[in-house]
């Protein structure tokens, strides 16, 4: 069923970590025809869009408080206390993430620093559908508040009755998130970047979504805005040899391939027999699954991948650059050490990547379709930027004064040359 | 000659801080021209651009040793000293911003951490023209081979005989840079995208450029590759008050003013007496520069804010997000502690924008056009990516397991469910 390759030659690894990349330009005029109506006419484009491509006339986007308390009776007291483990555990480690004020004297009397400062408004999406992501509101709205960010907009679709998934009202509220908009695909993305009466103008979009979410996000950033990365199917790679167990690897394997028909599946080992019986394992497993249809067409273009050297296998590995890596070898340590392209890494057989989906602590927006290459996954960094400042004494510019003026003079720049002359010959006066 | 605007009320805010944006999307079809020839016929199209564009037939594209020996030869040495002082403090500043790794223990048994790693191959455009930016390489080049990437290719413009100014190779060959192609504008871009015989593609490219570099690295996003931030004209805002010492504060604003006709200059002051005497000295010291014309036309769109509070007056700052800011007041220490949007900060009166363009030890590569609110600057971060690790015991899967088969079976997604149960069902039997 799986397509599988032995000891692959370098030369076709491109084409072996090749993803389908769909083109979605087809969808760029109707993407630009929603912007433009929700620049126009604002929250009456919006409600237009409700109706027509959610099935609900709206009276309020705005989800009420008293759908907040129906949705807060409505969640199973387990629910609220997985949740809670949940939160618990990404706070921790995305409060860790901090960053320190740097602050250097490079030379005598001048001193430079670099500090985080939040981005003030961030725009939160979460996809609607048949399954209530509300684990990526935990990923997106607990690092976003531990930035600081001021304004934190989330916008999820209504349902044909108007309304939100109570689980996911139920953690935005868990989550400190009080702007909470009914409108969903194209035309919340275009109201987060343009701003409406109902919903603020954001600088920096984050979350997930289908191909038109996707394809919007692209165009917002013709309008200033920043996204949180580019979007592509998830996509899992395991790396494992004959100290794996093969029913845990191929339950990895099928939480990946059940997201949807595109998913990225991939097993890579060092021992035959691991891969024979991932194999067996995976055609067992698969039929008890409620998505089996959806994980079997993922599972069509999955591959297995034999490699005789461990280290020629992690190089396959950073050449496929993948999201999610989980990584059961009985040198761990070394494939760690080792790696230069992942999203997240999950490592030892008891790591699974649903693990690092919800609960273990790490964040879930990662960097898909090799973009790991040079993607971050969401941190506490992606709400902040970085300022650097300076402060020179006058011993400072005397003593780099001159390097500036030549350097200055040397470009071609002389009024950048004599912002430092001026204020060097009034030292010299002063003396 | 410029602008003056008193107490403007906060409704006018937004237009007193709009920068002109011109629309590049007609430039979009040539572009994409030029990235098609090149990804079709490499090297050759490179060249056959090259003719045409800068004038000259190329032989190879790579400078050779010797082209870098005879730039060692035609530089001075008081030029080698400056650019060895900046060089001194770049290092000491970027060196230091190198991340810890960061470890936590979110529930006993489950391991998170986070590392940053070096983005593996990564491009560096310089400018060719009249002014020789070789300042550009040490701001790039220095953070890049701190980062420890692996590749690092810098493409630049030969003049019409053929040549890269001496300060460019000197500069590059200093910072360690080996791969220089001599190859500008649309088609340095296309060939760092895609690569070709003698350009290595990259993953992210860096650096700044004209109107046509600036579209062509728009276009490269589209293709994969990532880039430092959204270009746009250079910026200086100045907050000064009659602390501030007029003469310096214009010359900091014709430094601006030289850059370009489009650049933006802004000075917002407290203090009318500051105000008119800033303008007199910029009237007496523009005659004086060389770039006189430029600095003339940039300055008939530059802006005098007064304000009668300082809170007020940050607070307007903050909105404008300044590429530059120099703060020139009494209370310096307020407004660093009160900055929420800017590029770079320069404090006090001995702290020219100049400083930090050449030799302070801060990077000069910032975000203009208001994208400070939600980009950083070039720093060493730019140059890595963050992984995040997950190493969880049999215990802490003990711990965590059942909130994650809580959430995943909420979100309908039985897979991810049975990755967990498989594991805690093996756990019980081995009990």
């Amino acid at each position: 069923m799986i397509k599988y390759t032995e000891n692959p030659s370098f030369s076709t690894w491109d084409t072996l970590c090749k993803r389908p990349t769909p083109s979605l330009d087809d969808l760029e005029p109707m993407v630009l025809e929603v912007f433009d109506a929700v620049k126009q006419n604002g929250d009456e484009a919006l409600k237009a869009y409700t109706k027509k491509f959610d099935g609900v006339a709206l009276d309020s986007l705005l989800v009420s408080l008293r759908e907040i308390t129906d949705a807060n009776n409505q969640i199973s007291e387990s629910l609220k206390k997985a949740i809670a483990i949940a939160q618990h555990n990404i706070t921790a480690f995305h409060q860790a993430q901090e960053e320190k004020e740097v602050c250097v004297q490079t030379t005598e009397g001048v001193n430079c620093w670099q500090k985080s400062k939040p981005i003030e408004k961030v725009g939160l999406y979460i996809p609607g559908g048949t399954a209530p992501l509300f684990s990526t509101i935990l990923m997106l709205a607990i690092p976003a508040k531990l930035a600081g960010c001021k304004e934190i907009v989330l916008c999820s679709p209504p349902d044909k009755e108007g309304k939100i998934h109570p689980a996911i009202l139920y953690t935005a509220n868990l989550c400190g998130i009080h702007t909470i908009v009914k409108v969903g695909g194209i035309q919340a993305i275009a109201a987060m970047s343009f701003g409406t009466t109902t919903v603020p103008q954001v600088y920096k979009l984050f979350g997930p979504g289908n191909q038109y979410v996707t394809v919007a996000k692209q165009i917002a950033t013709r309008f200033g805005l920043a996204i949180d990365m580019p979007a592509g199917p998830s996509e899992l790679l395991v790396l494992a040899d004959e100290t794996a167990n093969p029913a845990f690897v191929a339950s990895d394997l099928l939480s990946q391939a059940e997201h949807g028909a595109d998913s990225q599946v991939v097993l890579v080992s060092t021992a035959k027999n691991c891969i024979e019986a991932v194999q067996k394992e995976v055609a067992a497993q698969v039929e008890a699954l409620p998505r089996k249809d959806i994980a079997k067409k993922a599972l069509a273009h999955a591959r297995y991948v034999w490699f005789d050297a461990l280290d020629i296998a992690m190089n396959f590995v950073n050449n496929y650059a993948p999201e999610h890596l989980i990584l059961c070898t009985k040198d761990n340590h070394y494939c760690v050490e080792n790696i230069a392209n992942a999203g997240s890494v999950f490592v030892g057989n008891y790591s699974p990547e649903s693990a690092g989906d919800y609960a273990s602590g790490t964040n879930h927006t990662l960097p898909t379709n090799g973009f790991a290459r040079q993607y971050s996954g969401v941190n506490l960094a992606s709400f902040k930027k970085r300022i650097s400042f300076q402060e020179i004494s006058k011993e400072g510019l005397l003593r780099i004064g001159e390097s500036i003026e030549v350097m200055a003079a040397a470009e071609g720049l002389e009024a950048h040359k004599n912002a430092v002359s001026i204020r060097l010959e009034s030292l010299k006066t002063q003396r």
